[in-house]
Order: structure tokens, then C-alpha cells, then sequence
């Protein structure tokens, strides 16, 4: 009777505990691949921010190294990218299973993660490097760079993970290491022509505003799935974790925006496109570590933070460093990539466990939020500078100065971006 | 015996029915997450139909009031509106539970809906309207005037929810009253210099009508989210409602489209673009309040007359009340949206029953539906009025004429939409 | 006692196993609902590669013939379209059930193919095409040419999948029949003034590339709901089959942009933006109809080969046959979807079993595609050039000598794209 009593208990029990692990691994990988296919679309963002932010007559270039990151990463991520973020084989610090790894929504994903990293970089170069040295270093990027500091965390058993570093959906693994990367090349390739004249700095405005800023909501929407679809499933706890990440994603990228607005306001005397645009995309970059450990006022305060000090670093970095960061792409992913890396040491917390400094957690997660930030800045800055020196010293980094004048559209590509008649003489040359 | 086959069935079915209920939960959440996503994006939609169909030298101010729009919603929503909207303390017309309620995906689509409301004001008064004036409106909206009306119907217990009044995802509760109040404002801050010009109505053409075609896309799109989500569920009977709903969604917008330009081909004698783009959001927003009670059909009928109402609309708003609409948001979501909840007690249907009056369902839901409209014109109206005349009397509404001429982009943000060399000189100033 | 037992696993099993089929169903909608919606941006997506790809004094033009698709399609799938494609009565040639067939996701689904059709004609006649004579041609295609073919294949009882034939979302079905029907289409209304002159073959260059980048970014992010939607269904071996079409469907599109990059590299001397833009389009088209019986790896070839392909085959259109497709759809939806047919009889896969003639499997399988390249293309080529034909000696195909020159936009439409004061001087006449 008791027998009986038991399996009447259990045997349904198992079976719908089966169905449901089934479903939910379903669910997951439907979410997963949704948020894949909203993270693809950033490319389109990265697209319209950089070119809408540079000049006209460099704007095929920009769409041209966007396509390539795309298109190169697609196939390098799948070639070796994947085996070595997420391979078996592994001492903590690299790893690897073989060629083509992966499959179906999870490589996907990872793929667009991957695509996103080399992206950052071109937008901070644009308008004087050259096509051929651009393709190898984005090659390079997806194919070695990203997914070796990528597995330290997100394998699973890398040292970073071991540490008790937190980077959720890539603060530091992918924003911070492209932002880093954008600054060590902008610094290598050299500024603009005309960008620094007798000690001033020129300012060199975008050509199209709205294009611009239509690449801020089209990034925002895919970021949505980037930090989202990071839960890597959906069911019970994933299902409103989920829903918690997109939720906040959004608070920080509007605290971001309006962190922005009111500084260039008070800053400027007039509250600024470009640098707003820039602020919801540092508030984004500021919640995407900590999107599963932040609560909401936490992420309305990283993101505001984020916006506020975006502002402050491209001038820095402009005016200070003088790097030519054309589009401000180390400032927004760098340096905000490290803020919100940060952040989760200061105020984070683990479901209801406080983890954070300031909210009562101790200093340890703070130290390993640090120890990972410098790690990740350590290595991009370092095999960036390494990639690009040698590019330097064999086949150049640079366009020549009639190239750059002209605008390298027409050297590089044989087209332009705007054939009406006298569409080019708009351009300032 | 007989108790062990009772337990037999009843255990199991426990059991199933419990996790049948929790993974319709869990796809509901995902539906909606999903929803709330793709509503997000129609803030970039409105920003390309609003600044491709005015001019390019206030492109910059327009962008730079959508991102407010979301910016400032997203904050004010979520501190308030949400409590404002679905709070428990109720009288049916006033609802409360505290600041910083609602949480998650609910949250989250929610919010994009707060964000779409002040969002539609923004076009009509383009070109003349300070800035200051503007955030103070958007934040009022999103905190205050839109939650408190929209508690009426949403939040289920309300005078409206009551009165057995129909507004599936919000023809009245979003469209008309952002259309209502789109009206007043363009009223209170009056035309743009050169609109009347003795007595004469002068066109003022966009700059960029691909821009606005691009925008009425990624609206149609995101329409999809805005009424297929407000089924706020997926799973059986909600599975099949939501495809239904997406589905007469589509079918009203593409009989929109068509009743504009076929309307605009015998009335001008040409089939027009703008007029077009305007038929299928007016068939967007008179198939909103109707899609969970509307056979395809009906949905057909209720979007081309719509589209067909919308041309009309526009010219009496513009020639004959003389109130200078920039992208006609008043005929497209108030009109509209007026004529979308009333054609629920023309032609609606409750699942096999008829509840419309010309499909023999009597005429209690028309005066329902019509009390619905009357009330959320009035509390718009109202609402506006008040709020923008106070802010007439203390910081004023409009930019000076000089400012106005230059356009606001230069003196209200410092920077322009297009900053190719002569790019300026394309406007007519 | 056993029977006791038995009822005990047969019970919970039987009504798990319903469970589980109502969720998996629920699921499926899901994805297809969402998969459709992203169908639908590609509307977007033809619009601004159109547009971007011609001139801008026949902008509006476009836009009005993309949104005409989307509503004429729209209306006309849903009356005799989906029966004449999915009917029940049937010969295996054609179908019918009856008007007003089909509902809910599925109907939202298959009315964004037979749109799609359509709009792949439009770009092909640009610049000198009636829109009274494209009124009739769309409405004739997204009613009667494209259903009745594509239930050859698709009702899932037709002649073709009789024979054996394989085409998963549409390689032949949907992107050749548009592609050849563009093709008689830009034959039968003949090239563009200028576009020949004194035997040379004059580039009309388009007049906004970004635009046509976004516009392919768009597109390949709507592909993924296009292939990976058209498994009809989610959960167990269809969740990890369409995940595995996503996957496939990005390295080929990867691939065919790489391939078109490399080939203008080398043909032209320099990588060329519009083409790459089209090998994207081609790989994409390449994996339509095998992205079901295809490896990764047979993906990317088949990719790459399509990118390389269109290149040519744009060359050839242009030069060779001299006709004027002003934005190559024939060759990038024709020819590219006919060698994505052919290339599951040369390389494809069903699960573990090799179907492709290089892989081992024989040539039975290529002669049922070839057979069905063969038809669609006979299919698409008579039946356009019957209609157009009556067209021709009816209400004339093209706009005068005039009103071409001037652009179409003023005559047919009464407004111009970029209606700044002297932007239309921008534009060759």
C-alpha cells in the first residue's frame, strides 16, 4: 500500500519534472535566440552611430568595416572563436576543444557578442586607416583576442570565475576590451588631419545627426537581447531574471541619457545631441555587468553615473590625451565598461545578499571587480598594441594624406557614400 | 479502491495542470518581454516620422525630445506612473500603492506605453517650442496624466472597466489622449511663423520622406508588440488570441494605407506619400482598442475608414480650425483613436457574440465606448490646458522669433542635424 | 494489481504527453508569430535598399510601391491567396478552399512571403514604371502567381514535394519567382533613359549608400524570422532545427558578403560596397531553400559561392543581356535562389543522411531541384510576361520621356523626397 502510495507520488512527479526541464530548456534556447537575433541588429546601430558621427566623405568606409566585423566574425567565431572561449580543455587561463565548436542559438549568440567586440574599434579610426590593416586586426579581434579574455570568465572554470569576478553580460569581456582596443589604435593610427592645429583642438562634426541617433535606439533595442538573452535561459527563476535584466537594462540607459543632457547643460550651457546619444549608450554599458546583480535604484544610479562621466572622459581623452577617438568609443565602452564593472563591488548585490561596499557587503567584491577590470584593460591594451606594431612596421596603418583629404571612400572603395552631383562638395575636405 | 483511483487521476492531474499553469506563465512573461521590446523601438519610429516630416534645421530638437521621452517616462513610470496605473487603493478613478511599484516584464512593457503617450505630442508642436517647456510637459504626462486616466481601464477595477467600456491596447487610453493633447499644445503655442500667412495656408514639406517612410515601419513593426503584448499572456486560448490580434493588426494598417492614398489619388489627384504613411498608423491606431474584439473583417473595415478619415482630418485640423499640426498627431492618434473605440459598438465582437450595433448587438456598448472617448478627450483637454497654462504664464511655451528662424537646433542645442559644410543652406529658413 | 500498475504509468504519461504537445504547439506559435514580425521589417529593409540603390527624384516612388505590397499583399493573401496556396481541394497543381482561408500566426506568417514577392520587383523597374500598371502587376502577383506555385511545394500534398523537391523557406518559391518576374519586368518595360547610349553601358549610380546598408542590415536581421520561421514550429528536435537555421543562415550570409568583397577586390581593384551589400543579399538567398539540409560548413560554401555569383551575374544582366535591373534583383534573388536550390542536390544533408551528389548521395535529388528550378523559373517568366504584356497594350508600362527625366516622384506622386530648398538640384536629371 505504501508502495503504491509512493510511485502513485513519484512516478507522475518524475515524469512532469522531466517535461518541464524539456520545456524550459526549449523556452531557453527560444529566448536565446531571439536575443541573438536582437543583438545582430547592432551592427546596424555601430553602422549609422559611426558614420552619422563622422564625415560623409568616409562613410562607406565605415558601412565597409562594419559588414566586414560582421561577416569575418560570423566565420572566424565559428572557425576557432568559440573553442577557444569555451573549450574543455583548459588551465584557467586558455582553453580548447577543437575547430568548429558549437552549435545552434548558443554559438549564435556568442557569434553577435564576438562581431560586437571587433565593431567598438572602427568607429574610433575612422576616416584615416587603412581597409587592408582593419580587416587583419578585426580578424585577429574575433578570432583570438576577445575569446581567450572571454573564457577567463565565461567558461566557467577560468580564473576570473574562480576569483568571484562578476561581469554578466560583458562590461569588461566585450565593451571594456573593444573600448581599450579603440583607444590603443586610435592612439597608434594618429589623429585626423586637422584635428589638432597649433596646439587646438578642432572639433570635426558627424554628417547626419539623425542617422546618428537612430543608431542610439537601434543599439538600445538590440542591447535588450545582449543583456537579456545573457541569462542563457528562461523558466521559473531565469524567466523573471530575465525580464528583471531587460527592465533595468532600460532604467540605466535612461539615467544615463538624462546624466548626460543635464552635464552638457550645465557644462556646455545647452543640453547636447551627440553627448546624450553617448550617454545612453554609457548608461547601457554601465548596467551590462551588473544587470543581474543591481536592483533597479542600483542601476538608475550606475547608469546616471555612466552618462555623467562619459562626458567628462571623451573630453579628457580629446583634450587632455589628445587621441583622436573619432566617435568617442573608448570613453563609452571603456571607460563606462569599467565603471560598471566596478559598480557591482560598490552596490551589487546576489539575490537578496548584499555584495556590494557601500550597500554593506565588504571590500572582496570590489577587489575582485578590480583585479578583473585590470585584467581585461591589461591584455586588450596589450595584444592590441602588439597587433597594430606589427601591421605598423609591415604593411602600415595609415592612409597617405591625398587619401585622407579626399576622403577614403573613393581610394579605398571606388564609390561614395552620397553619388547625387555635387553631393560631395558638402563635405569640408 | 476506489480512493486510489481517484488519487490515480487527481494526482497527476494536479500535477500537470500545476506546471502547465507555470509554463504559461513563463511564456506569458516571455510574449510580453518580447512585446515590450519591439513597442520600445517605435520611440525610434516617431523620431524619423516626426523629423523627416518637418524641417531639417529642428531635426536635432526633435531627436532631442523622443530621447527625452523615454529617458524621463522610464524614470517617472516607474517611480510613479506604475502606482498611479495599477495601484490597489482605489476609488475608480484615482489608484495608489506607494512609489517604485511594479517590477519586471509587466514593468517594462507598461512603461514603453507611458513613453509612446508623450511621445505623440512631441511632432505637433515641432519648431516653435522651448525646450524647458517641453521636459516639464513629458515628465507630466508620463507621471501624472496618462497613468491616473489609463488606471481607469487598466488597472481592472476601475469607473471605466466598470461601465463595460472596451480599449483592448489603447486607441483611447494612449492614442487619444496623446493625440488630444497634441492638440491643445499645438493650439497653446500656436503656428510656425510662415504656416498662415494672410489668411493663406502655406505647406511647410518635411525634409526627409524616405526617413518617414522608415519610421512608418519600424512603428507597423513595433505595433505588433504594442497589441499582440496587451494580451499580457500566451498559452492556449491567449496563444491563438495574441496571433489573431497581431494579424487584424496588420490587416487594418494595410487598409489604412490604402483608404489614405486612394482617398488622396481622387481628392488631390495623385497618390501621396505622406498622406499614405499617415492612412496606415490611423489604420494602426482604429484597429487598437478594437483588436481583441474585431473579426478580420471588421478589422479591415474599421482601418480603411480609418486611413480614409485620417486625410480629412488633417486638412479641417489645418485649414479650418487653423491650428498648425507639424506631422498631424492629433488626426492620426486622436481622431483615430476616437473613431477606433467607437467602432468596437459598430461592428465588435466578445468571441461569438456580437456586441456591436450594426451586427445586432444593441447599443449599451456604443455609449459605452463613447462615454470612454468623451472621457478621455476631456480629461486631455482639460489636463493640457491646465498644465501648459500655467507654463505659458511662468516660463513661456515658444521660442523667439529669431530663434524659430534660425531653427532650434543651433540656439536650443548648439549643434545641427547636418553639419556638412553647406549643408545649411539646403532650408528654407 | 497490475492493472493498477499499468493505469499508474499510462495515466500521468498519456496526459503529460498532451501537456507537453498544447505547450510545444503554443510554443511554435510563438516563434512564428515573432519570426513573421520580423518578416515584415524586411518591408523596411527592400525600401531602403531600393531607394538607396536609385536615384533620389524617384525616392517616393519607391516608397509608395514598398508600402503598396506590404497593403495590397496584405489584403489579397488573406482573401484568395492563402487558399489558393493552401487549399484542400487539389490536382497537385492547383488549390482551393474557399475565400477568407487561413488565421491567425500562420496567415500573418505566409501573407509576409507572398509581400515579400512582390516588393522584389518593384527595385528592378525603378525610375520609369507606371505605379497605376504596378498597382495591377503587385496585386496580380501577391494573388495568383506566387500562391498558386508555391502550393506546388508548400500545401505539402503538390507535385514537387510529390517529386521530392526541396525548399525549405523559399530559395525558388519566393526569391526566384520574384527575381524572374523582376527580370521580364525590367526586359518588358526597358532600360532607363541613359542607362545605353551610343553601345556603352552608362552607371546610374544610387543616391544614398547608407541607407541601402541599413537597408540590408535590416533585411538580414528580418531573414532569421524568414528561414528560421519557416520550421512552422518550436520545441524538442524543432528548437534545436530552427536554432540551427539561424546559424546557418548567418555564416551564409557572412560567407556570400565575404565572397562579393573579395571578387569586386579583385575584378575591380577595390572592395566594392554595393556589391558586397548584394553578396550578402545572395548568401542569404544561397541558404533559403537548404538552410533545413545543410551543414555549417556546406552553408558557408554555398554562401560564398552565391556572393561570388551575383557579382558576375549583375555584370552579365547589365552588359550582356543589356537589361536594365537598376538594382540587380534578378540576379540576387533569381539566379542566387536558383543556385540555392541546385545546392542541396550538390551538397545537402537530410539529418545524417547525404542527399547532395558530391557527399555521396546521388543524383536523384539534384534532378528533382533542378526540375524544380525549371518550373518556378518557367512559371515566373510566362505568367509575367503575359500579364505585363497585357498591361503593355492596354494602359502602357512606362511614364513618358518627361516625366522620367524630371523624376517620378513629381508626376506620379506631387511631392519630392528631400523636400529642402534646393535639394533637388543635387540630383541628375
Amino acid at each position: 500500500m505504501s508502495l503504491f502510495l509512493t510511485l502513485l507520488q513519484e512516478t507522475p512527479t518524475a515524469e512532469v519534472a522531466q517535461a518541464v526541464e524539456q520545456i524550459n530548456g526549449d523556452m531557453g534556447m527560444l529566448w536565446m535566440l531571439i536575443a541573438g537575433i536582437l543583438v545582430f541588429l547592432m551592427q546596424a546601430g555601430f553602422t549609422l552611430v559611426e558614420s552619422g558621427m563622422t564625415r560623409s566623405k568616409n562613410a562607406v568606409n565605415i558601412a565597409m568595416k562594419n559588414l566586414l566585423d560582421i561577416c569575418v566574425g560570423s566565420i572566424t567565431f565559428w572557425l576557432v572563436g568559440y573553442s577557444l572561449m569555451y573549450g574543455d580543455t583548459s588551465n584557467g587561463w586558455f582553453f580548447w576543444s577543437g575547430l568548429f565548436q558549437g552549435e545552434g542559438a548558443d554559438l549564435f549568440f556568442q557569434t553577435m557578442f564576438a562581431a560586437t567586440t571587433a565593431t567598438i574599434v572602427s568607429g574610433a579610426i575612422a576616416g584615416r586607416t587603412k581597409y587592408t590593416t582593419y580587416i587583419i586586426f578585426s580578424l585577429i579581434m574575433t578570432a583570438v583576442i576577445y575569446p581567450i579574455s572571454g573564457g577567463w570568465q565565461w567558461q566557467g572554470e577560468g580564473w576570473l570565475t574562480n576569483l568571484g569576478f562578476i561581469d554578466f553580460a560583458g562590461s569588461s569581456i566585450v565593451h571594456s576590451v573593444g573600448g581599450w582596443a579603440a583607444l590603443v589604435a586610435a592612439f597608434m593610427v594618429g589623429p585626423r588631419l586637422g584635428k589638432y592645429v597649433d596646439g587646438k583642438v578642432i572639433p570635426i562634426p558627424g554628417h547626419n545627426q539623425i542617422l546618428a541617433t537612430l543608431g542610439v535606439f537601434i543599439l538600445w533595442f538590440g542591447w535588450f537581447g545582449f543583456n537579456g538573452g545573457s541569462q542563457l535561459a528562461w523558466g521559473g527563476a531565469d524567466a523573471t531574471g530575465a525580464s528583471t535584466v531587460v527592465l533595468i537594462t532600460n532604467l540605466a540607459a535612461a539615467a544615463g541619457g538624462l546624466g548626460a543632457l543635464v552635464t552638457t547643460w550645465i557644462w556646455y550651457g545647452k543640453p547636447n545631441l551627440a553627448q546624450t546619444l553617448n550617454g545612453c549608450l554609457a548608461g547601457l554599458v554601465s548596467i551590462t555587468a551588473g544587470c543581474g546583480n543591481m536592483t533597479a535604484g542600483g542601476a538608475v544610479l550606475a547608469g546616471l553615473i555612466g552618462g555623467i562621466i562619459v562626458v567628462f572622459s571623451i573630453e579628457f581623452i580629446e583634450k587632455k590625451l589628445k587621441i583622436d577617438d573619432a566617435i568617442g568609443a573608448a570613453s563609452v565602452h571603456g571607460v563606462a565598461g569599467a565603471w560598471g564593472t566596478l559598480v557591482i563591488g560598490l552596490w551589487g548585490v546576489d539575490g537578496d545578499t548584499a555584495i556590494g561596499l557601500f550597500n554593506g557587503g565588504g571590500a572582496s567584491q570590489l577587489g575582485a571587480q578590480a583585479i578583473g577590470v585590470l585584467a581585461y584593460a591589461v591584455w586588450a591594451v596589450a595584444l592590441s598594441f602588439i597587433v597594430l606594431a606589427i601591421l605598423k612596421a609591415t604593411m602600415g596603418l595609415r592612409v597617405t594624406k591625398e587619401v585622407e583629404i579626399e576622403g577614403l571612400d573613393i581610394s579605398e572603395h571606388g564609390s561614395i557614400a552620397y553619388p547625387g552631383k555635387r553631393q560631395r562638395d558638402f563635405e569640408d575636405k
